[in-house]
């Protein structure tokens, strides 16, 4: 498991406690929402349109994500279809906000691209996409 | 696709406004938190301990949960490992309380069991099963 | 008290730590939510309608709920009337997922019929209603 | 139905999108969850202990509540026995935070008191209360 | 810092678990939400229109405040020009429902008055507010 | 008013429904919590211990939020005390996923560090902060 993250940062945000499960863990399901989230933004981005979430091949739970840690999560997109978008999707913390950093959990998820009436839409070519797009460092330009 | 559900009753809810994405249906993280809540009941019965998901292995959404949907998750145990436990689990809605039932997602979860101090411990034999778990029909005895 | 549920598993969900009090057992309005809202899906199959609830007669705190039980709530028709339905509604948990499995709460909800405009609408005679209605087992056809 | 209210203000909040239901209107669990909460505060003071519901003796829902409206709930204690006491509690809206002021529920609920173990323990006569509780204008000292 | 209210009450609810930050403490956040809904009522009311906050001119968090304790915020319109309305907003505890009084936080907000297409519109003069907002006591009538 | 981010990304989310206020727009609150979250990151980095918010100076409501925006907070340290820290918080909005980019929000919040005990604790000279903290690229290494 590689040290470095892959991608640009999408979503950031604290884990409260809320959020928690009965073991005093941070809940499996709310890290699945936060990647669902992030991975929505980064394909909904690339195909100018809305998306829905079609699938996710594989996900991975690595370590547990604790009350006080900084969620991060990092997006690429993978694979580009005619109507359809893959994006590898990694969480990371930083523990208690001041301590280590550590991937917590990493998946694909597949988008579909919808027009306004809910149909299938084509993803246009890199080169249409806005620079904020295009050109973005990590979080820079959002 | 199948008409008919597979595995037993496990969880079932209403899909509140609250639980909405911008586009007005149920955000698909919610939908992934009720499918992982209730794998979990199914793993940490049949291992009578504390599991944590470690993996999913695909998952599909196949129609988009409405507002007002009752969804009903279903799990069966499909493979029991010496520490491990895969869960098969469907989520089903009956629309707006009276209208069709219908498949909404289907996916494999992957836990592992664990003792008090967060070691893997070993999956008892069905045998040992209390009877709720091994002759439960759908949520009766639960 | 009986130690047998009454009536049929309408809805099951995991208490979690977000909806403790502050003496850090379950929050008993969160458990009155759970309540209504089977006894609301009871009455809304029943009358083949939308329900509003207008009165609960006598309602029984027997023992706390706590984080991490499995709440089941169990609805049966008490009464018909030509507009309204009297829904009995049982809690039970199973403690801690894997632990005893105790009666809760018990009450009587009352709920009105309503058609889209928002009036009042007859109940329709028990010979009409859809099979998943008349001759559902516990949950499984929900 | 009396047009003024009964006993005083205990808790007053704004009802949001979040708490509706999925007919737009608010849901009467997070009605009843008010209800519970200002009953408990009205109780806790009287008995000067932690307090818990044990049951709840009529309760009617006489108009819904709407997103926006401002909900007033008002209590006041009708009996004191030996460990118990019984509320009166009122939930009174202010429409659109401007328009009429309209009761919406009301109901009564039975509390008994707590000591640190988790044992029923003696209601003090009121002369021994704080003059925070004998002497409380509407809200004014809480 | 004086020990008594300014203004009059008017939102009061319980702090619960779900509201803490990772320290166990209830979030700021959550306390800032409470004094914009509080100043908000108050704005709207003077206004008798919606109102949107424009600004918040100094805040102190004085104490924190912790789950359990009851928050009850006051407001006093300090300021009406011509369509902004500035309120002094101050929130006060009842330490877990039962014990000491104290001042937590306080603050100015400015709320802009809009009609129902969001323009901003003119504040009456007082005079002309119904009589729920000139002679309202504490709470009593909202 | 300035069309740069002043400051690093610090937190970045979607605003759902669930965060609506009752006029349909995102609730001021809420944009709030997201802020004081952001300052308490960027203050507790800096501070390298916990952090509790103690004033809040200045901080303008610029534009609304809409359900559908990313929201990113941009932090940037303004001043350091021996144990306070004032942050810059700005908060931006990219419409609706991939509409424009506008800002929304500003203000300083002011912190103070903690040690374990809850008491006030001096704030590290910049030269020994983690390399995390003093080199890093938007949101690149949080």
């Amino acid at each position: 498991m590689s040290e470095k993250t892959t991608g640009r940062l999408t979503t950031r945000c604290v884990a409260m406690p809320s959020d928690t499960n009965p073991a005093g863990d941070i809940f499996g399901g709310w890290v699945l929402s936060q990647m669902d989230l992030a991975g929505g933004i980064c394909a909904g981005q690339r195909a100018q349109s809305r998306v829905v979430t079609v699938s996710l091949e594989r996900m991975s739970f690595i370590r547990p994500v604790k009350v006080g840690d900084i969620l991060g999560v990092y997006t690429r997109v993978d694979e580009v279809g005619r109507t359809s978008i893959v994006v590898n999707v990694e969480a990371w913390v930083r523990r208690g906000r001041i301590g280590n950093r550590e991937k917590v959990t990493e998946g694909k998820f597949k988008f579909v691209a919808l027009d306004e009436s809910g149909q299938p839409v084509l993803i246009p070519p890199e080169s249409e996409l806005p620079d904020y797009v295009r050109f973005q460092r990590d979080g820079a330009g959002f």
